[in-house]
């Protein structure tokens, strides 16, 4: 169904985000022939590519006759330059929605329609609102273990697959909810050190103060192609990379857009997610550590048990390794919750300075032992000495300049320019902490979109404080923020409970 | 939060349909201080209102410093004039979110938990994508009695109530998915004759070619204020309006755009929606129209009952004489379908025409029979012979162009420029109808959107055709949608299948 009429591109400079916008004239001869009014979802040809758009209608001289805007990310991804003509032409219903909406309505999905719809959802073809019906359908305990799978092989063929020199290649993943467990970075400079095959691709954070892409991004380049990457990985044996920039299980990154607008993350997506990243990054063997807590993201041991199984099921049957550990998570982990100052957490553990956080220090050592481990690298129970041993003599921490490096820079983290310290008003020990208010809270001051934005956390559990002791700091980019989490911190009690 | 500095309002002319767009520059001096990125939702405040909106950001110079950009409904929504003055402030978590995503979890909503929601939709807190988790997580059967039930009241509480003079208000529904099923404005203008006061608002097209607001709005103003609603009942007993144009269940209209969107119409959610806006429009006594058919939305007699069930289990809880009648659904009534296709075969039967649609007639005839029945107006079982007889003595003819008079103006329904008869190829007799299929015909030729657009039907179940007889004929109002209707056409089989 092409148009032969063309218009011209022009580009209006307005950023949408995610969404491709095109912006019509009420009365361009396209509109009009085809039947086209506001909100209409368009298919756009420029040259040999074509997107799915949601089309505005332009009441005002905004556009000349014979013009189309488009908003950025739909520029960029037909790859068009100024002055291109375009072609419009009526989208075909996308079938695949009705499997979504069977889904709606209780229908078990096989793989080839689970690949259906990941397919669509991976070429752009699905709105916002078909995405968040497609999460809500599939969110809570609405996917069997078998539609998991499904759903996990559907979102590795929907992107590249690498592959490794060597048989055996090593991850790890943490399902978050802890703020500031930055183990990665520290765990990859281990195992690379030890010459483990670890290639990182790591996420932004979902609905999180920080990720992981997100804190390296403070201290060297993530968005690698994967040529780059690979060149990386040969010369370090490890890399610490954003998985979304190499096309990995592209279905994944526009999901986890939407799950992050409605602050959700649930069982079934998480697994698919996780582990399709793992197999299309060339994965063999898998750690995945799973934090457990009161105001963790799983809040009990048998929850974390039976995600344990279903990530170790899932795992076998698309012919992944993986092995789970059930780790604490009863508080914030480090001292930074927020990119640059998890960083510069990081950065102390491996540089082994005496003010180290060693929560954070032994959290790490004790994945890297696992690794090692599993590998053979190590003796069974002796993983965690050899770790250590990377660590204290130095090796680590060269290792991770090293890859720094090779990415491209290595920048030293910096503090906010607004800041303000949140002080005790009692002398007692601290009894209990809402670590996701806290994660709120370093949110709210504007991570992880402003990088050095976050809450530095100085009061662990069982800690005697004395009044007028620093409890914690919020740090902020713009002064706005920085009133926001604080207006926060004040409407809300429990956040840090001292006896 | 409110910002001090303020911004000048910049009119871009760009209609986003429903969706509150405000566009700022990178480099404004709000984004910087707030912290604000593309995405973000802002609090907008103009005067003595404010709006939710979601920020595009512009890096060009379509505005100025210190301007601000709005799309058109936002500015409509603020009663915003050229150069007044904005501020803008961060958005506060919306708590019933949280509740939406309890109910993704498999959380029973209580009313209380029901009515922060609705309350927030119909404030127009939510964005499209929490506005389509709602949906979902609430669609197929993921809502029990007592949440339709809670549902339904607090969709009447979250808009105006009218009151009537007089104790009994009666009113009719039909539940849709037959297309050409124009009963109401020939069952409203018996009843209105007969004495009955029943205020009939009705919806526009949900996934339907035409809704009663579709259909009515071709012959007269169905965008009414509630005084000038009043108005007309005093005089004529009844009218026909659009439900949207009088607050009447305001969260429905919001959540009916989303669910048009998604093609999804899901039972409870329809029940809510549908006894909502009877109670909030006043109405004591209601009569649902349930067609049953293989191509219709209820497919089976069990299914039907089920439901038929349900709507007088709600009914009953929020004080309302529901009567439930299951009717034939296995074809199209009448001949048209699209609003003003559809407005003639109305017209056709209260003008009494020798060729009016038969099917059309006697159903009409039939709903009339059982409101006068349940109004006392005739006795038990003599219903259907009185309504006939105010239909044939030309009353109801009378009753309606009063209506549309009072209502504004009665407009002659006509054509549409663009016309394709579709021929049989062979001799027969017709044995199946594709209903769902027709009714996609109509849309894609532009129904209700273009309300002269639709299908012209011929070729009902048993119809004796010969080679070359006309089956359909499709319209449209643009060369484009023609076309793009045809050629569906000719891609399916088994629309009307033949023997």
């Amino acid at each position: 169904m092409h148009n032969n009429k063309t218009l011209t591109i022009k580009n209006l400079g307005i950023d949408t985000y995610r969404e491709n916008i095109i912006y019509m004239r009420s009365d361009c001869h396209v509109c009009r022939s085809e039947g086209f009014t506001a909100l209409t979802r368009v298919v756009v040809h420029c040259m040999d590519r074509s997107i799915v758009a949601t089309l505005n209608v332009v009441q005002s001289e905004l556009l000349r006759h014979g013009e189309a805007g488009l908003s950025t990310v739909a520029i960029k991804r037909l790859e068009a330059k100024k002055d291109n003509k375009i072609t419009v032409s009526h989208l075909q219903p996308i079938p695949s929605v009705g499997l979504v909406r069977a889904k709606m309505y209780g229908k078990e999905l096989t793989e080839t329609e689970l690949e259906q719809i990941v397919g669509d959802i991976s070429k752009g073809h699905y709105s916002n609102i078909e995405l968040a019906a497609f999460i809500t359908a599939t969110s809570g305990n609405h996917l069997s273990t078998s539609e998991i799978i499904g759903l996990t092989r559907a979102m590795v063929r929907s992107g590249e697959k690498l592959t490794w020199d060597g048989n055996l290649v090593y991850d790890k993943h943490c399902i978050g909810g802890l703020p500031g467990n930055r183990t990665t970075p520290i765990v990859i400079s281990i195992a690379a050190s030890a010459g483990l095959t670890i290639p990182k691709t790591s996420s932004r954070a979902i609905t999180s103060p920080a990720g992981t892409a997100d804190t390296m991004e403070v201290m060297t380049n993530v968005e690698l192609t994967m040529s780059q990457m690979k060149e990386v990985v040969t010369m370090e044996n490890g890399c610490l990379v954003w998985g979304g920039s190499v096309s990995l299980s592209p279905a994944d990154d526009i999901l986890i857009s939407v799950e992050k607008a409605l602050d959700i993350d649930s069982e079934g997506q998480m697994i698919a997610s996780v582990l399709s990243k793992k197999a299309a990054a060339g994965a063999t063997h898998v750690i995945i550590d799973i934090p457990v807590g009161e105001t963790a993201k799983i809040r009990s041991e048998s929850k974390a048990k039976e995600l344990k199984e279903l990530f170790e099921i899932v795992g076998k049957n698309i012919g992944l390794v993986v092995k789970v550990i059930i780790t604490d998570g009863s508080q914030p982990i480090g001292r930074g919750i927020g990119p640059a100052l998890e960083a510069m957490d990081v950065l102390s553990v491996l540089r082994n300075e005496h003010d180290a956080p060693e929560d954070l220090k032994q959290r790490a050592i004790l994945i890297a032992g696992e690794l090692l481990e599993l590998s053979g690298k190590s003796e069974r129970g002796k993983g965690v000495k050899m770790a250590a041993e990377i660590l204290t003599s130095g090796l680590a921490h060269k290792k991770l300049m090293s890859i720094c490096e090779a990415q491209g820079r290595f920048t030293e983290p910096s503090y906010a320019d607004f800041c303000m310290e949140v002080l005790s008003e009692v002398d007692g020990i601290v009894e209990r902490i809402d670590t996701r208010k806290i994660a709120k809270l370093a949110k709210l001051a504007g991570a992880p979109k402003s990088p050095k934005a976050g809450v530095l956390f100085n009061a662990p559990l069982n800690k005697q404080v004395k009044k007028g002791d620093v409890l914690l700091a919020i740090y902020a980019e713009a002064k706005g923020e920085l009133d926001y989490a604080l207006e926060y911190y004040r409407s809300q009690t429990q956040i840090i409970v001292i006896k």
